[in-house]
């Protein structure tokens, strides 16, 4: 059992305590929502107010070659490699999630033509399910997705199996997935594997290398700090840029996109992955998260991330006992988020909100809780949990206010 | 013939000059390629500055709601709809138009499964071209991309004709094609139509929906003024929304995102046209140019066009004639650009740049010039020309400097 005491003494031996200034966060709120939207770094306004201001106002068309604009996606791109274990040249920000996984989908499947399986776990987000469902149905030649429990999914790789598609933490659970054994054990069955790393990347260190990961994706506005809607990232390893062909082939993919020649020619390497004109003020903004995330050592951060989870699960678990854990809390099996089941998640969440207390909910019945080192305190679990205890003693969620469901939940 | 005076009676009496002072344009430039990346309107950084600090910093996950993000990409397409005469519900904010074309350009041929043809212009934008290329190879059933010159489109299609994927106004010549009639004749024959409106959404009135378009894709970033990289849009014309089938399937384009529902289900109408979360910076400066487009009238933005374009062809014809005008004057046959031939024009180009007039070059040889109603006055016609004739009779372009190519060019 913990103290508020203890928790200010952890807190004032924090080695990462420093960079709860550098981003901005709202008085009066305890923020455990950074696995779904990260927080405004607090260089990020200048730096956005920059590139709207002087690089677009006033070096207008000129700041695609002046301020370096062209380049952004790969500079962008291998800063984050360094965050995930990859090679330079072998990640790139472009376009959302949804559609990178659409294209490294259908990369890998065409290196694997006689293979029709794609397998993934059960409980993966949905939109890595969807789209491989949508590919399949596109391409019409018989793949199909199979989705397993994640205990189950080393046993089921075989021979029919093209790629392994899996989200290396569960966005629902927290729960973490042995990238290095996954790996090995499809390509020892001659199947490919692809990451996403929506909840990892600048969440805990990941080796993308030495893990021998083909493919990999990743979303910007988690961990990553860069703002709402953030373009995402994705991921080929040196050793298949000769091989993959990418399905949407668009200009900037091109090797000589300023060239407008009329027969496409992919750009080597990652570049080839590119397909239109990325979004520079979100890209810029996105920046600014990674070159913070790059200043932390990564393995502090993932010390914290586990002790700050520590606390807050067995703080919930003594004063809450009628909320279910669900992340499982051996070091090694959960990432940088706690969650927590009941049949009114969703109103206990609404009334954690109203409060100032922010988590969300996570349909049908999960009450989840990110954890960013970066910025939240040891105190601050104190704080949230003697508000989750409150909410949950006097019964405040009954309130129907928060039993009416938003857009966004 | 025409004198700087006249000009100057000509801006003293546009019906539109008020909306200059609404764009931020840098001392001793002339900004001739709004075509290519439009001018800064004077309310976007307080904009973005309030979605940074304001809704992200402050709101963080809650803007989702309280700000409306979540109908940002819906509210602005629909802004949109009403600049290229598309009915509420029909347009969306999403992804690049590299992504949309490939999307739409799908959801096309599976509506014409037993069709094999794909109708293009030669010298289509070689996006449009490469998207119909990487799309067929990665269906492999045979699909294949016929492109002709304009004048023949019409007469070449026939029932093998699946999807006519047109550009309404040439990149490089500034060619306006006849939408109601090459839809008609389409339609005649079965086939669909997919239009890019990349350099005719806000620069002309379109009318995709008396002329009977099907479907549409066009750029943020041209003549809507809504930052380098702005997110694209796409259309679906109503009487489709039924029957289309987008292959991306991300989970915003579900019926219910936020139910996490293993499995995809299209949400109704253009919303199932989305697919993961969009970059909300870029999206909600999108939003403040088109707003600004909305303010004015679209008929006199036309009317002002063709004469600006007018009297720079003119002068450019009567002071500069070693340039081959490469764009049709009818004023029926042209959009919003006029174009030159000269086989040094990348050299004259970067003349004209240092100077402060701002142009673009296209490969091989044409100069490009972007004719912007609302924020270009006649007297800037005047004085480019003069600039450009300085440059063509001193010879300046021949400097060394001006023959090193850029990375954008």
């Amino acid at each position: 059992m913990t103290s508020s005491e203890a928790l200010r003494a952890r807190d004032a031996a924090d080695p990462l305590r420093a960079f709860r200034d550098r981003f901005v966060l709202p008085e009066g709120v305890i923020y455990l929502d950074g696995n779904s939207l990260g927080a405004l770094p607090r260089a990020t306004p200048g730096r956005v107010a920059e590139v709207v201001g002087a690089e677009w106002g006033q070096g207008l068309i000129r700041s695609w070659n002046d301020a370096g604009w062209i380049d952004l996606a790969g500079r962008v791109g291998d800063k984050i490699g360094r965050l995930i274990g990859a090679a330079p040249g072998s990640v790139v920000v472009a376009d959302s999630t949804s559609v990178n996984l659409f294209k490294l989908l259908s990369a890998a499947l065409a290196l694997r033509p006689e293979r029709r399986v794609i397998l993934s776990e059960q409980g993966n987000f949905p939109t890595d399910l969807y789209i491989a469902e949508g590919l399949s149905a596109l391409l019409a030649r018989g793949h199909g997705l199979r989705t397993l429990p994640a205990a189950e999914i080393i046993a089921a790789i075989d021979e029919t199996v093209a790629v392994v598609m899996l989200t290396q933490v569960n966005y629902h659970t927290g729960a973490l997935l042995d990238m290095a054994a996954i790996t090995a054990a499809a390509h020892a069955k001659g199947a490919l594997v692809l990451w996403d790393l929506a909840h990892s990347a600048g969440a805990l260190p990941v080796h993308l290398e030495r893990d021998q990961a083909d493919f990999a994706v990743g979303c910007g506005y988690k961990f990553l700090n860069g703002g709402p809607g953030a373009p995402a990232f994705l991921h080929v390893a040196p050793r298949l840029h000769g091989l993959v062909r990418f399905p949407i082939t668009g200009w900037l993919g091109h090797a000589r996109p300023f060239a407008f020649e009329p027969v496409f020619a992919p750009a080597g390497g990652i570049a080839g992955a590119v397909v239109g004109t990325p979004p520079v003020l979100s890209l810029a903004a996105l920046e600014v998260g990674v070159d913070l995330a790059l200043e932390a050592d990564l393995a502090a951060v993932r010390e914290k991330s586990l002790a700050l989870g520590r606390v807050f699960a067995d703080l919930v678990q003594e004063r809450c006992p009628e909320l279910l854990l669900v992340t499982p809390m051996d070091d090694g099996a959960r990432g940088s988020q706690v969650s927590f089941a009941h049949p009114q998640a969703y109103a206990i969440m609404q009334a954690l909100i109203s409060r100032g207390v922010i988590g969300d909910f996570r349909a049908p019945d999960v009450l989840r809780f990110g954890i960013t080192p970066l910025y939240l305190r040891f105190t601050d679990m104190w704080d949230a949990v003697a508000v989750l205890h409150d909410v949950m003693q006097t019964g405040a969620w009954r309130e129907p206010r928060f039993q009416v469901r938003q857009k966004v939940t």
